[in-house]
C-alpha cells in the first residue's frame, strides 16, 4: 500500500481532534483552538487541509454580511489537500486522494447538472446561509465549551476549509492530477476559476478582442488572465488603487485606468481609448454604479458585460430596458464551471504549455495558518490578492 | 424583354404622382392624397408598393410616441412589392425584382455588418427619429399645399410604405424568390420575422423545451411559431385578451393563461404548470410589470427571458442585480436576423415544406388601402393580428 492511501488508515472511522479557526461572533478575531472532527457520513468526504486561501466571500462572511450569522463556526472555502477517507456511497474518491474543495458542487444527477446551461446543482449549489450538512442536518464539527459541554461549529458555505480536517459532501470535492502542486490549486476552489471560467465560458472571449476589467482584485485579474489565454488583443484594468496596478502588470493587463485620474466617468474614457468601447467587460467589485460603468464601457450592438460582484443593495439593474437592445449583460457564478467534471481540465491547463494560466502572480503573501487574523487585515485592506495560509 | 423588368421603363427617372396616406398630426386620420414621388438617387431603390400591413409601432407612431413629430409624413414599413426603379450604385436589384423593405437595414459593409454578433448597422438601423434620406438629407415626397406650393413630405423608419410608391436606401430592401407570394411575404418586413427570430436567433429554442409567450399579437404569436418550427413541446400564451385566445389556438400555442382567471401573479401558474418554470419566456407586451412576470416564469438555472417589447417609460430594468446569477434576460431586435442577408432564407422557410413557417394565421383582416384608418382602429382595439391592405 503506498504512502498515500496510508494516510486515512490510523484515522478513519474515528473523530479527529485538530486546530481549526473558529469564529465566535461577527468581527471578532478568529480563534485557532482543538475542534472535533467526526468521520464523514454517506457520501461525504473527510480532508486533510494543506492549503487554504481568503477571498472576499470570506470577509463578508466575517463581518456578518448577507449570511445567516450563527456561531461558533468555521469558514474559509479556497482551499486544497488530502483526502483523509469517505463515508458510505462514495466512489469516485479514496484516501490519499489530492482535492480541491468546491463551495457551489455538482451532484452530477439533477436536472440541473444534468442541463448543459447551467452550473447550478439544485442541492449544492452555492448557499450562504447554509451552516449544516445536507445529509442529517447535523455539524460534523463540535467543541467544548467553556463547562466542558460539547457544542456544534457550524459549517460554511459547503467547504469550511479554516481547519486541518474537514467534512465536505463529496458532490463538494473534486479529485485532481496529483501532480499539480496543491499550494496553487488551492486557488481553483473559489476566485481564479470565477474569474477564468468567466473569460471562457459566460462571455467566451474571442482572439484579438478587447476587454475591460473593472475591479482588480484576484477576481478581476483571473478574468484578465482568462482574456490574456484566449489572446485578446487589450485588457484595460480599472481601479482606484495603484496598488492594483503593481499586480495588474505581472498579469496581463495590457492598460490601466484609474477613475480618480480623470475628470469625466471612466466609460468615456474607454470608449475614447477604444474607438467605440470594449467588446467585453467584467465587473468584479460588487458596486451597482461600477457595474453601470463596465455596462457603458462595452461597444454598441454587441457589447457583452459580465458581473461577478455580489450586490447586497436594494437598488434594482441600473440599466433602461430599451438599453439591453445595445448592449447585453449576464452574471457568471463560479465562472459557468460544473466543478466536478471541469475542474480536472482547468488544473491541467494550469500546469502544461506555454500558454498556461498563471496562478504564481495571485499569491502576494504567504502565511502560516496561525496568523489567519494576519491575512484576513491583509485583505480587507487591499494589500493582497491571495494570502495562502499553510497548515 | 419579361413583363416584369417592364414594369419600370415608363417611370424611371421621372416623378410618380401617386396616391398615399398622409399623416399631418398625432392622432389625426391618415388623409390619402396625391404626393409626388422622385426617383431614386445613389443607393437608393423606388418600389411600387402592392401590399402593406400595420404594426404596433406604426400606431405608436400615429400616436405621437416616442418618435420625432414631423408632419407631413408617411407611415409604414411592413410590405412587399416590386422594384419600379433603381439608383446609381445599386447593383443587386433591377427594375421588376420582387421586394420586402426592412425599416432595420443592413449596409453589409460597417464593423456591424461585418459582425456576427450584432444585426445593428451603423447607418440603416432602426432610429424613430429619422425622417429624412441618408444620402442628402432630403425627402424623396412632397405635396402640394393649399396655395399650391410644393412642400416635403417625410419619411418614417427607412420604408414609408403607406403609398403606391415609395423611396427606399437599397441597404433597407431584400430582393427575395419571385415565386414567394407578396401579399403573405410582407409580413416579413417586421412583426413575423421579429418574433421568429427571437425564438430562433436570439433564444436559440431547443426541440422539447418550454415556452411561454407573453402578450400574443402577432410578434408574440410569430414567437410561438418560431418555438412550434423548433418542435418546443409546450407553448404557453399569455394575454388578458380571450379574442388572441382564439387567434392562438390556430397557431401552436398548446395551453392558455388569462391572469384576470387567477387570483395569484401569471409567474406562480407558470411554475406549477411546468414544474418550476419554462425553459424560453418572450416579452411583447411593451410594459416593465409583464416583463417581471416573463422574468419569473422561467425555470431557475437556465430560464431566458427575451425582450421584444418598446419600453417607453422611465423606468429601470424591474430586476435585482443577484437575480440575473439565476435567470438571464436578453433583447431581440427584427429577431436578430440581417435583413439583407438572411430574409431570403427566412422566406424559403415560408415557402416550402410540411413544418413551413405558418403565414396564414397572421392575417386576421383585408381592406383596400383607403380604408387604412378602419384598419388602425382593429388594431388599436386588440381585433386584428395584422390587417393587409391591398395597394
Amino acid at each position: 500500500m503506498d504512502g498515500a492511501a496510508a494516510i486515512g488508515l490510523s484515522t478513519a472511522g474515528k473523530v479527529i481532534t485538530c486546530k481549526a479557526a473558529v469564529l465566535w461572533g461577527p468581527e471578532e478575531p478568529f480563534v485557532i483552538q482543538e475542534v472535533q472532527v467526526e468521520p464523514p457520513q454517506r457520501l461525504e468526504v473527510r480532508v486533510k487541509i494543506l492549503f487554504t486561501s481568503i477571498c472576499h466571500t470570506d470577509l463578508g462572511a466575517w463581518k456578518g454580511e448577507n449570511v445567516v450569522t450563527v456561531y461558533p463556526r468555521i469558514l474559509g472555502h479556497e482551499a486544497a489537500g488530502v483526502v483523509e477517507s469517505v463515508g458510505e456511497g462514495v466512489e469516485d474518491m479514496r484516501a490519499g486522494d489530492h482535492v480541491v474543495p468546491i463551495f457551489h458542487g455538482e451532484c452530477g444527477d439533477c436536472a440541473f447538472c444534468r442541463s448543459d446551461k447551467t452550473n447550478m446543482c439544485a442541492v449544492y449549489r452555492v448557499d450562504p446561509s447554509k451552516s449544516v450538512m445536507v445529509g442529517d442536518g447535523g455539524t460534523r464539527f463540535s467543541v467544548a465549551d467553556a463547562a466542558g459541554e460539547r457544542r456544534p461549529v457550524y459549517h460554511f458555505l459547503n467547504t469550511s476549509t479554516f481547519a486541518e480536517y474537514t467534512v465536505l459532501d463529496s458532490a463538494c470535492v473534486v479529485k485532481i492530477n496529483p501532480a499539480a502542486p496543491l499550494e496553487r490549486m488551492c486557488l481553483l476552489s473559489c476566485g481564479i476559476t470565477t474569474g477564468v471560467g468567466a473569460a471562457w465560458n459566460t462571455a467566451n472571449v474571442t482572439e484579438g478582442s478587447t476587454v475591460a476589467v473593472f475591479g482588480m482584485g484576484a477576481v478581476g485579474l483571473a478574468a484578465a488572465e482568462g482574456a490574456r489565454h484566449r489572446k485578446a488583443s487589450r485588457i484595460i484594468g480599472i481601479d482606484v488603487s495603484p496598488v492594483k496596478f503593481d499586480y495588474g502588470r505581472k498579469m496581463g493587463i495590457t492598460e490601466f485606468v484609474n477613475p480618480r485620474d480623470h475628470d469625466k466617468p471612466a466609460h468615456e474614457v474607454i470608449q475614447e481609448m477604444t474607438n467605440g468601447g470594449v467588446d467585453y467587460s467584467f465587473e468584479c467589485a460588487g458596486n451597482l454604479d461600477v457595474l453601470r460603468e463596465a455596462f457603458l464601457s462595452t461597444h454598441d450592438g454587441w457589447g457583452l458585460t459580465v458581473m461577478m460582484g455580489i450586490h447586497p443593495t436594494p437598488r434594482l439593474l441600473p440599466m433602461h430596458p430599451m438599453e439591453l437592445y445595445y448592449r447585453r449583460v449576464a452574471a457568471s457564478i463560479f465562472g459557468g464551471f460544473k466543478g466536478k467534471s471541469q475542474l480536472p481540465d482547468l488544473v491541467e491547463k494550469c500546469m502544461h504549455g506555454d500558454d498556461r494560466i498563471n496562478l504564481d502572480g495571485f499569491i502576494t503573501h504567504e502565511l502560516p495558518f496561525g496568523e489567519i487574523n494576519e491575512a484576513f487585515q491583509l485583505l480587507q485592506q487591499g494589500k493582497s490578492l491571495r494570502c495562502m495560509l499553510r497548515l
